[in-house]
């Protein structure tokens, strides 16, 4: 039984779900350094999760001697730094999402993990949530046939740090935010080999005083022919709305991970206390989850990068995906600048996937459009004639 | 108390929705003759609706003596005619979605009504559901504050007649027969006067063996900023999807108008019949919706249509709105060849609209980028710095 | 094509709702003349829904010349007196829920209908909503198998009007106002020739300073063993919740009428305007109905009594129905009061029903108690050994 | 950091889903040995979780030397035996529900525990379901008022094995399987501290060839006034029902564990696999959960087990929890055989709970029965008259 001791960088609001998510329940694993760049932060962390030390010395945080794993909870412009210390000091590091501002910049971290042989992980939680979990081995067992749409939705009224807001500290707006959960949930649905071959993206910035987009609407066409839609918002009221639908030749499904999930609450006003990330009321109807970092993927995303370095085995996340997500990202802005479909550049590691098939069915040398099943059991076959092209109806006895 | 007596032309899926509504609960009205190309389905449909008269002759079943509106319920090659006819007769006409299979007919069709000064309304029934027309009432009157994004989907998987999958009979596949719905839907929310100004526009055929799309995607920006979204499916697996989502500066609109209204059914398999249109199976979990015609919109569709020509006003729907919707059509069709943005070309008669605005709060000077009530009713302000473009975090007293 | 002329007995909301559907959509009926207590009420309502007579002389309303069906929408205590009339003035008299204070009263009403020979219909909207009448004819087609329990649930924070809280002119509190609902919703899903047998009714007053009951549950016990249970409360917070669920040997229902619709709206606050009837607030997460008039019952309600006076036929709501469920509630209030399960004593008109039965399938001697399919195709069987009553697992081949 | 190891006892469904809770995620417990009546059963126990030794000495598994814990989920009539066992041989035991087939048996368990001074954990998972736990406290909270009344449902299709059916060797039917879940699912709203006074319970076998329940209703009536009621069958069909339902005097919560928690699923057919607990199809609309064992409420009930253990502290859920639990039940089988409401007899522990209270506002010497807000911003009162008892509406300014 493996347990590990973990350097935890940065104190926010990840920070504290990725501590509470390590402590948790029957953990084995702790952490045992915490670094802030502000002493009283670090301070007030340390004592709130029961941490031995914190430190403002970002290399101290990361060589300490009795930790092996570093966690990366840091914004966004400091990623490369502290990836770049954990590499040299040869221990496992685990990125949160983006890991890089830029395709460029996430490449350079790919490659520092690589040249060092330390292992990397993606910290991309909303690939982890249970649902999640659970729709993507039916789907990969056939449940909806061949993907053809994923949309992921992922809104709120935006974060609650000011560097987010600061696009050259972050490298954008929603899309960076939010976006990069949306890419990488898609493609665990239409296959991590299913290469994202051209992107177009809209973005504005609608409501809020700053320079970078605070909606974003951008479709991935991938190499099977199926699509990827996300809409990201730091507009949206009510909450945060995170949902994934999917379409295939052969099922549907659906997923809304927060606001409706079978747990609503009616209150005239005192007790509500805190309801769920980024709740907008206290009163009315509210929409709380059970355990939000369990729901949010949390649970499952630490479990799976422990095992596989335990293992030495790859975790679901890499830091590769990390640099395919940043490569889609700059494909969306500059489709946004161009107003047309661009072509996603990178180094594809993925291989080939087919296009999507259906053989059609014939039915006396006429190809079958669709076939219903009428009420008294007779079929309504809908004919097309390859000669002519045109369209029939027929009516024939059942199966 | 003005009672009509109406020709109602064709005996498809969409004659027996709208007599069933027009011979409805107490209505007044009554079908007097109705015209098929086919003597069989004509007086199969007679009989099945108690009219008194059927014909195949189409001038004869406009001109009938006694009736004063006529209700195009054919396929989309024969609106233009039948409009022409009962222009000439100078009687109402009523014509089914879409308006004609490309801007240019749909113009034709409006012209030929607007100079025999005859009453021509639009029966797009999906802007007329209960919930619709509340949820446009409730946006206009502030609810949800300024529109920023409208999703309108409809899916299912195929139409049931043979003709619909015939492009050159119908101008086009999925965004023609479906399409038509989403764009009427989305300028009900964002403004009728809210002119469409550019389209992106995605489409494929990605299962059935057939000339025109069977999926497809677009992005509608309108003069004000807001974004109207459709995506429409000829392949889409368990029933038919028909929701609606509203995004605002103040609120959001989610509707259901189908799949999930609040009937939910299982059924080990005996005693099913029928459930809902397009619905897939007839055992397991089934969502039956209450009266199919009152929440697809046709009873108040008809009301409408029936009020306005009454009153001499106008209907919710009118040529003019089919013809917009055909010139957004036109457009998605050519953004899809280009793969670009392309301007709706259309003769606007709706005015202009601004641009969405928030005018942002300030603080000692600074910018207010958000507002957060904290647990302890203190606030947190993210501030950005007018001159520096820096943002940071600022806790103040509660208001 | 039948209209008829309206005498409208009573002002308040239930008026309101009356003759906003007689008056709806493209009716051929209207209100002729319109009966209140108070003059001004009287005027006002005659005003707002275009009426050309209102009078505070009750008789002369009912005896109006040109009117031929008599809507009594008048409080509990005033049913018997405004019936009496009707059938005296020999007209068709449609009565407001519940048809009578008590078994007693109701039974008079019954009787002096009957003997007038005139036509009498029970106006219990709730039973005539369109998800019910769908739900009542699957299961009547077989789709849920033997109907084994029904739940009707009907509660709100209390009722609008001062009299409803006044037991001397009501009958009694909930049960009177929601019960008599619920139990008829209860029969026709149990079937209406299934006899209530017993009651066992709890009451309480827990949250307003009244002498009735604010909370109530009751278990009705049919012929054929299915139970009706009901929970109608005035001190419910959130809004009314309508919920219907029924359980049958090979399915379930379950329909939500009002809260959760398909229709979600979240609004930061101005604007929101009327949402719904006994809505509690006009900000935060909302959820409106679309068409009220429609999806409560009162369009169907008012077809179906319309087709039957024109038919010479029986409408689904008549006044025995009426008298039954006032039988029923005698029953719960009487069973509050002993604490035990009490008899319904009421003259039956319905026949007898079996009692719900399901045959034992035997395998090689032993009862099924239970088959299911196991994930290899194979089927694991649970049996009863009928001598020594010993349960086993096998495991056999599938069919 | 204390890690456990634990003395299973059983192999049937409730040991897979115990330890593939304590094995989960980054757990630092593990089973060192399981025992089982079934020498092939625990071998392929054994080996399915990687346990070191299977044995079928009961005796020996209990008195492990290397085991702390002994977790019992064996059939509910070798409870007694193996906690005796546990008791004696020192161990903390955790017993699955019911803690006894009778409140006496469970008395006696509850004695042998407490003279013996070991920790006595009662494994009642649906308490500790993530949704459960935050709304308690957000009832502890005050977040909807006092508890007026709870609804706890659990039904499905029946047990999966053959011992469950034996009333024999259980206790009774559906009351014993899936009462003892709902009843203290309700202690834990309406409070622990708020005596269960009497019972009234109606049974029925329907569908199934058994001597006990398939089918139950009871109402609980505590201290305060708040009614707990449940619904418990084995004959539901569409999979298992897992509700709870909560009123308050001002608030309200539902929550839906298991049918409808925001995942759904369509399939044609191919690739579903192993869907849910109780799931009853392989196709069409299907309703997985997430994360069963998080779910369903394992991972926080052992987790607050040991918790508990390492501090000395108590459980949330003790053997005293069970033994009221089983009196409840006891009760419930007398009032259904008695058709009245039963007195609960049990030794109390729990103090007293004062009566559900509201203060009437007053307005002018009346008391105010209802206060509503109208569009126009004044408030509606409906007032009662001490003196008289009369009701009147009453309109005035706003606050």
């Amino acid at each position: 039984m493996d347990a590990h001791r973990i350097t935890m960088l940065g104190t926010g609001l990840i920070g504290d779900f990725y501590t509470m998510t390590l402590h948790g329940q029957r953990s084995r694993d702790e952490v045992r350094v915490v670094y802030s760049r502000s002493e009283s932060r670090g301070t007030a962390f340390k004592e709130r999760w029961g941490i031995p030390e914190s430190t403002t010395d970002l290399a101290a945080a990361v060589g300490h001697p009795e930790t092996d794993v570093v966690v990366v909870g840091l914004p966004n412009f400091l990623h490369e730094e502290a990836v770049g210390l954990a590499a040299k000091a040869g221990k496992a590091v685990l990125c949160t999402k983006p890991l890089g501002r830029t395709a460029e910049e996430a490449r350079r971290m790919l490659e520092v993990v690589e040249s060092a042989g330390v292992f990397g992980g993606y910290l991309e939680d909303l690939c982890y949530t249970p649902k999640s979990l659970k729709a993507v081995k039916a789907v990969q067992a056939g449940a909806v046939g061949d993907v053809t749409w994923v949309r992921s939705r992922e809104t709120h009224p935006g974060p609650h740090s000011a560097w987010f807001w600061d696009g050259r500290l972050t490298g954008g707006g929603a899309i960076i935010d939010l976006g990069c959960h949306c890419i990488e949930i898609i493609r665990n649905f239409v296959g991590k080999g299913n290469r994202p071959v051209e992107v177009m993206c809209h973005t504005d910035t609608l409501v809020h005083p700053i320079a970078d987009e605070d909606n974003a609407i951008a479709l991935i066409r991938f190499e099977s022919g199926a699509i990827g839609q996300f809409e990201v918002s730091w507009t949206f009221r009510g909450g945060m709305d995170l949902r994934d639908e999917v379409a295939g030749t052969h099922g549907t499904i659906w997923m809304n991970h927060f606001l409706r999930t079978g747990f609503e609450m009616f209150t005239a006003g005192s007790g509500g206390g805190y309801v769920a990330e980024k709740a907008e009321t206290a009163a009315g109807w509210l929409f709380p989850v059970g355990d939000e970092v369990s729901e949010l993927g949390y649970v499952d995303m630490f479990s799976d990068m422990f095992r596989a370095i335990d293992t030495g085995g790859a975790p679901m996340e890499t830091f590769y995906d990390g640099y395919v997500v940043n490569a889609v990202m700059d494909t969306c802005y500059r489709s946004a600048r161009t107003g047309r479909w661009e072509p996603v550049e990178l180094e594809w590691r993925g291989g080939s996937t087919r296009r999507i098939t259906a053989t059609p069915e014939t039915y006396e040398g006429m190809v079958v459009i669709k076939r219903e099943i009428l009420p008294d059991g007779r079929h309504k076959l809908i004919l097309k004639d390859p000669a002519s092209g045109d369209f029939t109806d027929r009516v024939v006895a059942g199966a």
